[in-house]
């Protein structure tokens, strides 16, 4: 190939770093990058780098926030008697988009997986405790992953926890909403009879 | 929702700026940078500003380039008796992948669009008659888009080059290699079936 145009790949590397983002839409954003004025990319370079910049983990329970204690720490009208145990502070975005939680949150900041050398001393472990005394907590919810690391969290984490004289319960297992039976694994169906309620 | 992150938020819309990126993809993306280090961050916005800045117009095809002047228009093994007559720049990258034309080409940058205001006095109209005659150009392939303003610039510059006394073709229409008949729309598989051709 003749046409050469390595700034272009560059842009495309860049974009294809992303998760989800293969080849052609790496190429389509760089693209559009190409199309528009100087200042629309600078523009866009800014946002990202000051947004990042404004962003750093709550002192109490690590989700991201802009100030030091995150606004779901702050806010006097959350539950504080129930904590939600997270892998990554995205979790609770996606939690909160689904309005059906009002407790607090805690970020392990990864989970269990001895094979990548994650051992509990590399989580947030402490501090959940500290937590759950300091706030006379009655419930944690453990809603690690249901793969296997997060499933051996959740595991250690019930233990652990046990002691503390509290309710732990694990979010459930079932089918997503608005799936047809026929695509879900058989795993997740039998989970979803074994958890099965009266209507 | 107590949760507000005005950072966050501000990179998903930066990212839902792009064509086909939509608020899921956008958040995946911004998350992705939340999670990684500022450094991450700060690199992909550099990239993307230097690269911006090393791309300018070629001064004889307005393809994208990093010199003066494109390699395409630098290359001497290309038919310099063959020009490509596209759109836009981006979509030379798309006909170099295909490896199917060992011409040059002519950047319109743009399509006649009279209801945007767009005449044949805001494209490259003028310098690629002038090309045309400085290079003893013997075919002229006019491959603007399939919609209205597409076919109507092609007519328009077809009626124009016919004065030059050379050969003045449009790419083919017909079905995408690897699509089933079921697929494609009643115009282009009449165009296909018009433009059949002897196995």
């Amino acid at each position: 190939m003749t046409y050469k145009l390595d700034a272009f790949q560059d842009m495309v590397e860049a974009f294809k770093l992303f998760p989800g983002i293969g080849t052609k839409t790496a190429e389509r954003m760089a693209i559009f990058l190409l199309k528009s004025p100087l200042n629309k990319t600078q523009q866009f370079a800014q946002t990202l780098v000051t947004s990042k910049t404004r962003i750093r983990p709550c002192l109490e329970c690590y989700l991201f926030t802009e100030e030091e204690i995150c606004s779901i720490c702050q806010d006097e009208k959350r539950d504080r008697g129930l904590i939600c145990v997270i892998e990554e502070a995205k979790d609770a975005l996606m939690i909160e988009k689904s309005v059906s939680f009002h407790g607090l949150y805690h970020v392990l900041m990864g989970k269990l997986s001895p094979l990548d050398g994650v051992g509990p001393e590399n989580l947030k472990v402490e501090s959940l405790l500290e937590r759950v005394r300091k706030l006379k907590v009655r419930e944690v919810i453990l809603a690690t992953g249901t793969d296997v690391e997060g499933e051996a969290t959740a595991l250690y984490l019930g233990e652990l926890l046990e002691e503390e004289n509290i309710s732990v319960t694990r979010i459930a297992y079932g089918l997503p909403v608005g799936m047809g039976l026929d695509y879900a694994d058989e795993l997740t169906l039998a989970r979803a009879l074994e958890a099965r309620r009266a209507l």
